[in-house]
Protein backbone atom coordinates (compact mmCIF):
# COMPACT_ATOMS: atom_id res chain seq x y z
CA UNK A 1 0.00 0.00 0.00
CA UNK A 2 2.23 2.54 -1.18
CA UNK A 3 1.25 6.38 -0.89
CA UNK A 4 2.30 9.72 -2.89
CA UNK A 5 2.01 13.16 -2.03
CA UNK A 6 -0.36 14.64 -4.56
CA UNK A 7 -0.30 18.36 -3.14
CA UNK A 8 -3.29 20.26 -1.35
CA UNK A 9 -6.31 19.96 -3.41
CA UNK A 10 -10.34 20.62 -2.75
CA UNK A 11 -11.17 16.85 -2.51
CA UNK A 12 -13.73 14.97 -1.00
CA UNK A 13 -16.29 12.44 -1.22
CA UNK A 14 -19.05 12.38 -2.01
CA UNK A 15 -19.91 15.39 -2.80
CA UNK A 16 -23.27 17.00 -3.21
CA UNK A 17 -24.87 18.59 -6.61
CA UNK A 18 -27.66 20.64 -5.15
CA UNK A 19 -29.53 24.03 -6.07
CA UNK A 20 -29.24 27.24 -4.12
CA UNK A 21 -31.58 29.65 -4.55
CA UNK A 22 -32.51 33.32 -3.79
CA UNK A 23 -34.18 36.07 -5.15
CA UNK A 24 -31.91 38.60 -6.72
CA UNK A 25 -33.38 41.80 -7.42
CA UNK A 26 -36.77 40.49 -6.91
CA UNK A 27 -36.16 37.67 -9.33
CA UNK A 28 -35.66 33.97 -8.44
CA UNK A 29 -32.07 32.59 -9.41
CA UNK A 30 -30.47 29.53 -8.56
CA UNK A 31 -27.29 28.04 -8.82
CA UNK A 32 -25.16 24.57 -8.07
CA UNK A 33 -23.06 24.06 -5.82
CA UNK A 34 -21.00 21.42 -4.11
CA UNK A 35 -19.32 23.22 -1.38
CA UNK A 36 -21.78 22.57 1.17
CA UNK A 37 -22.68 20.34 4.04
CA UNK A 38 -24.34 20.10 7.38
CA UNK A 39 -22.68 22.03 9.66
CA UNK A 40 -24.68 22.08 13.22
CA UNK A 41 -27.09 19.68 14.83
CA UNK A 42 -29.32 21.69 17.36
CA UNK A 43 -30.32 24.06 16.16
CA UNK A 44 -30.07 22.48 11.89
CA UNK A 45 -27.84 24.30 10.12
CA UNK A 46 -25.92 24.03 6.96
CA UNK A 47 -23.31 25.84 5.32
CA UNK A 48 -22.41 26.47 1.67
CA UNK A 49 -19.41 28.35 0.26
CA UNK A 50 -20.18 30.99 -2.46
CA UNK A 51 -17.38 32.83 -5.34
CA UNK A 52 -17.67 36.60 -4.63
CA UNK A 53 -19.22 37.24 -8.05
CA UNK A 54 -22.03 34.36 -7.89
CA UNK A 55 -25.49 35.74 -8.80
CA UNK A 56 -26.86 33.92 -6.10
CA UNK A 57 -24.77 35.22 -3.32
CA UNK A 58 -25.76 38.54 -4.54
CA UNK A 59 -29.82 37.76 -3.61
CA UNK A 60 -28.54 35.92 -0.21
CA UNK A 61 -27.11 39.17 1.17
CA UNK A 62 -30.25 41.23 -0.17
CA UNK A 63 -32.45 39.28 1.77
CA UNK A 64 -29.72 37.09 4.19
CA UNK A 65 -32.36 34.01 2.99
CA UNK A 66 -31.62 31.14 0.30
CA UNK A 67 -33.09 27.81 -0.23
CA UNK A 68 -30.76 24.52 -1.03
CA UNK A 69 -32.78 21.98 -3.15
CA UNK A 70 -31.88 18.37 -3.45
CA UNK A 71 -32.27 17.29 -7.28
CA UNK A 72 -33.46 14.19 -7.76
CA UNK A 73 -31.46 12.00 -11.10
CA UNK A 74 -34.11 13.12 -13.08
CA UNK A 75 -33.23 16.73 -13.15
CA UNK A 76 -29.26 16.18 -13.91
CA UNK A 77 -29.70 18.05 -16.54
CA UNK A 78 -31.37 20.69 -15.15
CA UNK A 79 -29.07 20.92 -12.64
CA UNK A 80 -25.58 20.78 -14.52
CA UNK A 81 -27.31 23.90 -16.68
CA UNK A 82 -27.49 25.92 -13.38
CA UNK A 83 -24.36 25.48 -12.94
CA UNK A 84 -22.87 26.25 -16.50
CA UNK A 85 -24.66 29.82 -17.11
CA UNK A 86 -25.57 32.80 -14.93
CA UNK A 87 -28.48 34.90 -14.05
CA UNK A 88 -26.85 37.56 -15.06
CA UNK A 89 -27.50 36.72 -18.68
CA UNK A 90 -30.33 33.96 -18.36
CA UNK A 91 -33.48 33.28 -16.57
CA UNK A 92 -32.92 29.79 -15.25
CA UNK A 93 -36.41 29.22 -14.12
CA UNK A 94 -37.42 29.61 -17.39
CA UNK A 95 -34.93 27.53 -19.62
CA UNK A 96 -35.66 25.18 -16.58
CA UNK A 97 -39.37 25.10 -16.81
CA UNK A 98 -39.18 25.29 -13.06
CA UNK A 99 -42.39 25.19 -11.12
CA UNK A 100 -41.54 28.53 -7.96
CA UNK A 101 -43.11 28.53 -4.65
CA UNK A 102 -42.21 29.98 -1.54
CA UNK A 103 -42.66 28.88 2.16
CA UNK A 104 -41.77 30.19 6.25
CA UNK A 105 -39.38 32.76 5.12
CA UNK A 106 -41.26 34.46 2.45
CA UNK A 107 -38.54 35.54 0.02
CA UNK A 108 -36.24 31.81 -0.46
CA UNK A 109 -37.36 30.63 -3.93
CA UNK A 110 -38.12 26.86 -3.74
CA UNK A 111 -38.18 24.36 -6.57
CA UNK A 112 -41.10 22.66 -6.75
CA UNK A 113 -39.69 19.68 -8.94
CA UNK A 114 -37.16 19.23 -6.31
CA UNK A 115 -37.88 16.39 -4.15
CA UNK A 116 -36.71 18.15 -0.90
CA UNK A 117 -36.50 21.68 -0.14
CA UNK A 118 -34.76 23.51 2.65
CA UNK A 119 -35.42 27.00 3.28
CA UNK A 120 -32.16 28.61 5.03
CA UNK A 121 -32.10 31.92 7.57
CA UNK A 122 -27.86 33.10 7.44
CA UNK A 123 -26.26 33.43 10.72
CA UNK A 124 -22.92 33.66 9.65
CA UNK A 125 -20.44 34.83 6.31
CA UNK A 126 -16.97 33.89 6.51
CA UNK A 127 -15.03 35.32 3.67
CA UNK A 128 -12.14 32.51 3.70
CA UNK A 129 -10.54 33.15 0.50
CA UNK A 130 -11.86 32.86 -3.38
CA UNK A 131 -15.14 31.83 -1.37
CA UNK A 132 -17.08 33.43 1.19
CA UNK A 133 -18.77 30.25 3.01
CA UNK A 134 -22.50 30.96 4.49
CA UNK A 135 -23.49 29.31 7.72
CA UNK A 136 -27.21 29.32 8.11
CA UNK A 137 -30.23 27.53 9.72
CA UNK A 138 -32.13 25.68 8.62
CA UNK A 139 -36.01 27.37 9.18
CA UNK A 140 -38.45 24.76 7.43
CA UNK A 141 -37.86 21.95 5.13
CA UNK A 142 -40.54 21.00 2.24
CA UNK A 143 -40.64 17.72 0.87
CA UNK A 144 -42.93 16.13 -1.99
CA UNK A 145 -45.67 13.27 -0.53
CA UNK A 146 -44.72 10.93 -2.43
CA UNK A 147 -41.21 10.78 -1.30
CA UNK A 148 -41.92 10.20 2.44
CA UNK A 149 -41.93 7.24 4.24
CA UNK A 150 -43.33 7.51 7.68
CA UNK A 151 -43.14 10.80 7.82
CA UNK A 152 -39.21 11.52 7.43
CA UNK A 153 -37.90 12.21 3.46
CA UNK A 154 -36.70 8.59 2.18
CA UNK A 155 -33.40 8.81 -0.39
CA UNK A 156 -34.73 5.76 -1.92
CA UNK A 157 -37.94 7.73 -3.39
CA UNK A 158 -36.03 10.74 -3.65
CA UNK A 159 -33.19 9.85 -5.79
CA UNK A 160 -30.84 11.72 -5.32
CA UNK A 161 -27.33 12.20 -7.03
CA UNK A 162 -23.47 12.95 -6.06
CA UNK A 163 -20.85 14.49 -7.77
CA UNK A 164 -17.68 12.23 -8.34
CA UNK A 165 -14.69 14.84 -9.41
CA UNK A 166 -12.02 14.47 -11.74
CA UNK A 167 -11.31 12.50 -13.42
CA UNK A 168 -14.50 10.78 -13.02
CA UNK A 169 -16.17 13.75 -13.09
CA UNK A 170 -19.52 12.35 -13.56
CA UNK A 171 -22.70 12.24 -11.94
CA UNK A 172 -24.11 9.52 -10.29
CA UNK A 173 -26.80 7.73 -8.55
CA UNK A 174 -26.78 6.02 -5.00
CA UNK A 175 -25.51 3.04 -5.19
CA UNK A 176 -25.78 -0.63 -2.96
CA UNK A 177 -26.27 -0.76 0.24
CA UNK A 178 -23.09 -2.04 1.82
CA UNK A 179 -24.28 -1.89 5.55
CA UNK A 180 -26.23 -0.61 8.12
CA UNK A 181 -25.07 2.77 10.12
CA UNK A 182 -24.71 2.60 14.01
CA UNK A 183 -25.06 -0.87 13.45
CA UNK A 184 -22.53 -2.96 11.20
CA UNK A 185 -19.77 -1.55 13.09
CA UNK A 186 -20.65 -3.58 16.27
CA UNK A 187 -19.36 -6.90 14.45
CA UNK A 188 -15.60 -5.63 15.06
CA UNK A 189 -16.97 -4.69 18.51
CA UNK A 190 -17.22 -8.64 20.41
CA UNK B 1 -46.61 16.84 -6.75
CA UNK B 2 -48.14 17.97 -3.41
CA UNK B 3 -45.62 19.73 -1.04
CA UNK B 4 -45.74 18.81 3.09
CA UNK B 5 -43.80 20.85 5.31
CA UNK B 6 -41.86 18.16 7.66
CA UNK B 7 -39.83 20.50 10.01
CA UNK B 8 -36.37 22.07 10.62
CA UNK B 9 -33.83 19.38 10.53
CA UNK B 10 -30.74 18.17 9.64
CA UNK B 11 -30.97 16.88 6.50
CA UNK B 12 -28.68 16.81 3.12
CA UNK B 13 -27.81 14.31 0.59
CA UNK B 14 -25.39 13.00 -0.07
CA UNK B 15 -23.89 12.99 3.24
CA UNK B 16 -19.98 11.86 3.62
CA UNK B 17 -18.42 9.36 5.66
CA UNK B 18 -14.82 9.99 6.53
CA UNK B 19 -12.56 8.93 9.26
CA UNK B 20 -11.83 11.88 11.43
CA UNK B 21 -8.01 11.32 13.61
CA UNK B 22 -6.58 13.92 15.53
CA UNK B 23 -3.66 12.80 18.24
CA UNK B 24 -5.54 12.67 21.67
CA UNK B 25 -2.96 13.02 24.72
CA UNK B 26 -0.30 12.09 22.25
CA UNK B 27 -2.31 8.81 20.56
CA UNK B 28 -3.76 8.74 17.88
CA UNK B 29 -7.63 8.56 17.63
CA UNK B 30 -10.34 8.46 14.90
CA UNK B 31 -13.90 8.88 14.61
CA UNK B 32 -16.74 8.64 11.76
CA UNK B 33 -18.03 11.83 10.70
CA UNK B 34 -21.01 12.72 8.42
CA UNK B 35 -20.93 17.02 8.97
CA UNK B 36 -18.21 18.00 6.79
CA UNK B 37 -17.66 19.70 3.39
CA UNK B 38 -15.63 21.53 0.67
CA UNK B 39 -15.49 25.29 2.47
CA UNK B 40 -12.88 27.21 0.15
CA UNK B 41 -11.20 26.27 -2.92
CA UNK B 42 -8.02 28.56 -2.84
CA UNK B 43 -6.66 28.07 -0.62
CA UNK B 44 -8.43 24.65 -0.55
CA UNK B 45 -10.30 24.67 2.87
CA UNK B 46 -13.02 21.64 4.35
CA UNK B 47 -15.28 22.02 7.42
CA UNK B 48 -16.24 19.62 9.97
CA UNK B 49 -18.27 19.83 12.68
CA UNK B 50 -18.06 18.16 16.48
CA UNK B 51 -20.55 17.39 19.02
CA UNK B 52 -18.17 19.94 22.35
CA UNK B 53 -17.61 16.33 24.36
CA UNK B 54 -16.12 14.67 21.47
CA UNK B 55 -12.46 13.26 22.15
CA UNK B 56 -11.01 13.69 18.52
CA UNK B 57 -12.19 17.49 19.12
CA UNK B 58 -9.79 17.39 22.25
CA UNK B 59 -6.71 16.20 19.96
CA UNK B 60 -7.80 18.99 17.40
CA UNK B 61 -7.61 22.15 20.20
CA UNK B 62 -4.37 20.68 21.54
CA UNK B 63 -2.92 19.78 18.27
CA UNK B 64 -4.41 22.81 15.52
CA UNK B 65 -4.33 19.93 13.26
CA UNK B 66 -6.25 16.77 12.22
CA UNK B 67 -6.89 14.03 9.41
CA UNK B 68 -9.58 13.72 7.59
CA UNK B 69 -9.24 9.99 6.03
CA UNK B 70 -11.52 8.45 3.08
CA UNK B 71 -12.10 4.88 3.38
CA UNK B 72 -13.09 2.93 0.79
CA UNK B 73 -16.34 0.14 1.18
CA UNK B 74 -13.72 -2.54 2.22
CA UNK B 75 -13.55 -0.49 5.76
CA UNK B 76 -17.42 -0.13 6.11
CA UNK B 77 -17.06 -2.11 9.20
CA UNK B 78 -14.82 -0.04 10.95
CA UNK B 79 -16.09 3.16 9.58
CA UNK B 80 -18.97 2.49 11.51
CA UNK B 81 -17.17 0.76 14.66
CA UNK B 82 -15.32 4.70 15.03
CA UNK B 83 -18.12 6.02 15.14
CA UNK B 84 -19.90 4.09 17.91
CA UNK B 85 -17.05 3.83 20.31
CA UNK B 86 -15.42 6.35 22.02
CA UNK B 87 -11.59 6.64 21.99
CA UNK B 88 -12.02 7.30 25.65
CA UNK B 89 -12.92 3.53 26.15
CA UNK B 90 -11.00 1.94 23.59
CA UNK B 91 -7.75 2.06 21.36
CA UNK B 92 -9.58 2.35 18.19
CA UNK B 93 -6.28 1.88 16.09
CA UNK B 94 -5.73 -1.43 17.95
CA UNK B 95 -9.48 -2.48 17.80
CA UNK B 96 -9.50 -1.62 13.91
CA UNK B 97 -5.81 -3.13 12.80
CA UNK B 98 -5.06 0.27 11.07
CA UNK B 99 -1.59 1.25 10.56
CA UNK B 100 -0.84 4.89 11.06
CA UNK B 101 1.69 7.35 9.81
CA UNK B 102 2.10 11.05 9.74
CA UNK B 103 3.12 13.45 6.86
CA UNK B 104 4.21 16.88 6.30
CA UNK B 105 1.85 18.83 9.73
CA UNK B 106 3.97 15.90 11.93
CA UNK B 107 1.11 15.55 14.62
CA UNK B 108 -2.02 14.53 12.24
CA UNK B 109 -2.60 10.65 12.26
CA UNK B 110 -3.05 9.23 8.74
CA UNK B 111 -4.49 6.09 8.21
CA UNK B 112 -2.84 3.18 5.43
CA UNK B 113 -5.84 1.47 5.04
CA UNK B 114 -7.71 4.61 3.51
CA UNK B 115 -7.11 5.55 -0.11
CA UNK B 116 -7.04 9.25 0.53
CA UNK B 117 -5.65 10.99 3.95
CA UNK B 118 -5.77 14.98 3.91
CA UNK B 119 -3.93 16.49 6.63
CA UNK B 120 -5.99 19.82 7.96
CA UNK B 121 -4.31 22.73 9.83
CA UNK B 122 -7.38 24.25 12.26
CA UNK B 123 -8.27 28.45 10.50
CA UNK B 124 -11.26 29.24 12.62
CA UNK B 125 -13.87 27.58 15.54
CA UNK B 126 -17.57 28.54 15.44
CA UNK B 127 -19.83 27.22 18.21
CA UNK B 128 -22.70 26.85 16.77
CA UNK B 129 -24.81 25.25 19.42
CA UNK B 130 -24.83 21.35 19.52
CA UNK B 131 -21.30 21.36 17.36
CA UNK B 132 -18.31 23.43 16.94
CA UNK B 133 -17.35 24.01 13.01
CA UNK B 134 -13.69 23.16 12.54
CA UNK B 135 -12.56 25.67 9.23
CA UNK B 136 -9.53 23.99 8.27
CA UNK B 137 -6.45 24.41 5.65
CA UNK B 138 -6.03 21.31 3.45
CA UNK B 139 -2.08 21.63 3.59
CA UNK B 140 -1.33 18.42 2.01
CA UNK B 141 -3.53 14.78 0.37
CA UNK B 142 -1.66 11.35 0.29
CA UNK B 143 -3.47 8.55 -1.68
CA UNK B 144 -2.47 4.82 -2.46
CA UNK B 145 -0.44 4.99 -5.97
CA UNK B 146 -3.45 2.22 -7.35
CA UNK B 147 -5.82 4.72 -7.21
CA UNK B 148 -4.65 7.83 -9.16
CA UNK B 149 -5.06 7.87 -12.62
CA UNK B 150 -3.32 10.50 -14.47
CA UNK B 151 -1.95 11.41 -11.11
CA UNK B 152 -5.54 12.46 -9.77
CA UNK B 153 -7.12 10.38 -7.29
CA UNK B 154 -10.22 8.20 -8.80
CA UNK B 155 -13.45 7.11 -7.22
CA UNK B 156 -14.08 4.12 -9.33
CA UNK B 157 -10.50 3.18 -7.48
CA UNK B 158 -11.09 4.19 -4.56
CA UNK B 159 -14.54 3.29 -3.99
CA UNK B 160 -15.92 5.70 -1.56
CA UNK B 161 -19.23 5.94 0.05
CA UNK B 162 -22.04 7.52 1.46
CA UNK B 163 -24.41 7.94 4.14
CA UNK B 164 -28.01 7.83 3.44
CA UNK B 165 -29.35 8.58 6.79
CA UNK B 166 -32.48 7.67 8.56
CA UNK B 167 -35.45 5.70 7.68
CA UNK B 168 -32.96 4.31 4.84
CA UNK B 169 -29.42 4.46 7.24
CA UNK B 170 -27.56 2.95 4.96
CA UNK B 171 -24.04 3.57 3.36
CA UNK B 172 -24.26 3.00 0.11
CA UNK B 173 -21.73 2.63 -2.46
CA UNK B 174 -21.22 5.25 -4.97
CA UNK B 175 -24.00 3.74 -8.17
CA UNK B 176 -24.04 4.24 -12.13
CA UNK B 177 -22.84 7.83 -13.75
CA UNK B 178 -25.98 9.54 -14.71
CA UNK B 179 -24.59 12.01 -16.85
CA UNK B 180 -21.05 14.29 -17.50
CA UNK B 181 -20.36 17.24 -14.80
CA UNK B 182 -20.48 20.75 -16.93
CA UNK B 183 -21.69 18.83 -20.09
CA UNK B 184 -24.82 17.22 -20.05
CA UNK B 185 -26.17 20.71 -19.13
CA UNK B 186 -25.44 21.93 -22.44
CA UNK B 187 -28.48 20.38 -23.99
CA UNK B 188 -30.48 22.34 -22.58
CA UNK B 189 -28.60 25.49 -23.12
CA UNK B 190 -29.23 24.92 -27.06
Amino acid sequence: MSKVAIGARTLLYPLPAVLVGADVDGKPNFSAYAWCGIANSSPPMLSVSFQHKRHTLKGIKQNGTFSVNIPSIELVKETDYCGIVSGRDTDKVADCRFNIFYGKLGNAPLISECPVNIECRVLHILNLGSHEMVVAQIEEIHATDSCLTGGAPDANKIKPFLWAMPPVNQYCAFGKPIGEAFSIGKQLKA
